[in-house]
């Protein structure tokens, strides 16, 4: 049967496994004393990625994104399974996108023990990935206080940048474009900056649906508020020069798909946070402050609150 | 935002779980010394279900699918998570979707912990089920030997008469067409039987591709093969009067989506399976004798073997 081909692809060894791909269920030992985080993600085409979109990168993406909802939480990745729907198995294309997922996979431990595979007219992946964790020692998106700092990690709206160059929605020059461009197509996802950030940070999300939506979840779940100093949030080196342009501050603030994080921690723990990061290699940079007064306040370099369009923050939306 | 609908009906107390819906991850807690069994299933509109089927089977049926899976290791549910793409959020039937899946997982004690909604044209339904059991217990499909019994679950090939009905292949009286449809529709997981047969079968396989294929992957990854007498095998009572039809028989050798399992247990098992699947009240059916050579033959009632092409085995297709 045609569609053999495809778990012949995703079939590999899994010396982290007890049984892996091949039987009814995929069986794993879990570490003595952790918890599990268990998180999912589907991807269709048309809607997460582009028909014309290579393979390689989707297998990429497919991990990515999954991964970032570990590193969020400070999880170790372990065990993945993974589903796939395609109109037909071609070979060349799989072994493409099993060469991305699988780099990705591998660069942070997590094994692909099961999966299904099954044929649709309209692309699909679907990943669930299993990490593991300390117990109470987690970062969720509830621990924020009021008074802390509110950090990010790299370069906020690179994605959303692309995105908008590519869409024609905002010019910038082709130079500057290729700088970006990367970063919707091969998101790094920040698993030892979250595990590096266990017991520093209150709080963390990573940003997918956009800067403020983001953040906006962590103060609605915290019972918090904050403002944010859009001069100090750190955007990519060629974005300087558009961010005069309405598009290019949307990019910044309500733009996804960086899967950057995004937490909070009190102010004695500034040095530790920034020596943390740079162990891990990872620039994080202080955009803001929590309040005790609900709501989300950006300001520019003149101090004065920028529209809320522009931020994508809605109060309602949690 | 219209999907916070989805995330809401889907949104449930989750005592078995440290956090539950609404986080990065979901976080839980295995039970110390036990192994985890992982399954995942992806539903897909036109090729699993067809668009007038209703909420509450999908919802039903997306359960069944995986639990079906556990129950053909052996495994306990415990925790399992959601992956659903629509068109649009529509309450009423987002509600009797809902309904449909929380029966089957709250039968099973399985918490619904975490899950990824989006908006895409097909329907698109995936579930990932975790389930716990003990190290080295879990019924495999590579435990079959020479010379033991095989035997399955419940009636074979009522879900593939109901779709041959359904479908023109096959006339039948209403009156008995009536008795099959609902295995088409509501699938039953055999997880207690699954769970009984622990340390009594050797080998264990849903039956979710046909009688003969999935046997046929117990054969492939046991290293054995098998002779099964098809008088022996159990069908639905409606079925009988159909028996001469060859719609019929390749129905019940070679129709998938009955989720009844089909195991192989040594001789001196017989009593105790009986004893265990009458606990359970499943009724359970001796068909055959595995066997050294490789293969599978089924014997009609005059001891000729069946043609290969009614019986859905194919030697290769493991």
């Amino acid at each position: 049967m045609e569609f053999d081909l495809i778990a012949r692809h995703f079939t590999r060894a899994t010396p982290g496994a007890v049984l892996g791909v091949g039987d009814d269920c995929a069986l794993v030992s879990p570490t003595p004393g952790k918890q599990l985080a268990v998180t999912t993600d589907l991807l269709i085409e048309g809607r997460h990625f582009m028909p014309q979109d290579g393979p390689a990168g989707l297998g990429h993406k497919t991990a990515a994104v999954n991964l970032s909802d570990l590193a969020a939480m400070g999880a170790t990745p372990r065990w993945a399974t993974l589903q796939i729907a395609l109109p037909a198995a071609d070979d060349a294309w799989l072994a493409a996108y099993a060469r991305g997922l699988f780099r990705m996979l591998d660069g942070h431990g997590c094994e692909l023990v099961g999966g299904d595979t099954t044929r649709a007219d309209v692309r699909t992946f679907g990943l669930t990935v299993i990490g593991e964790i300390d117990p109470g020692r987690a970062l969720t998106r509830s621990g924020a206080r009021p008074g802390e700092d509110v950090w990010v990690s790299g370069a906020i709206g690179s994605a959303a940048l692309a995105l908008a160059y590519r869409q024609g929605r905002l010019f910038m020059e082709q130079i500057h474009a290729a700088q970006v461009l990367p970063a919707l197509y091969l998101p790094t996802p920040r698993v030892e900056l979250g595990r590096a950030l266990v017991g520093l940070a209150s709080a963390a999300i990573d940003i997918s649906d956009g800067l403020c939506a983001d953040l906006g979840h962590i103060l609605a779940r915290s019972g918090v508020g904050a403002e944010l100093d859009f001069a100090a949030v750190p955007v990519p080196e060629a974005a300087r020069g558009y961010l005069h342009e309405a598009a290019a501050i949307e990019a910044v603030l309500a733009g996804g798909d960086d899967y950057e994080l995004c937490f909070t921690a009190p102010a004695p723990q500034r040095a530790a946070i920034e020596a943390a990061a740079a162990a891990v290699g990872v620039r994080v940079t202080r955009i803001g402050t929590t309040r005790a007064r609900a709501g989300l306040d950006v300001r520019d370099a003149q101090g004065k609150v920028m529209p809320v369009a522009r931020t994508g923050y809605d109060h309602f939306a949690t």
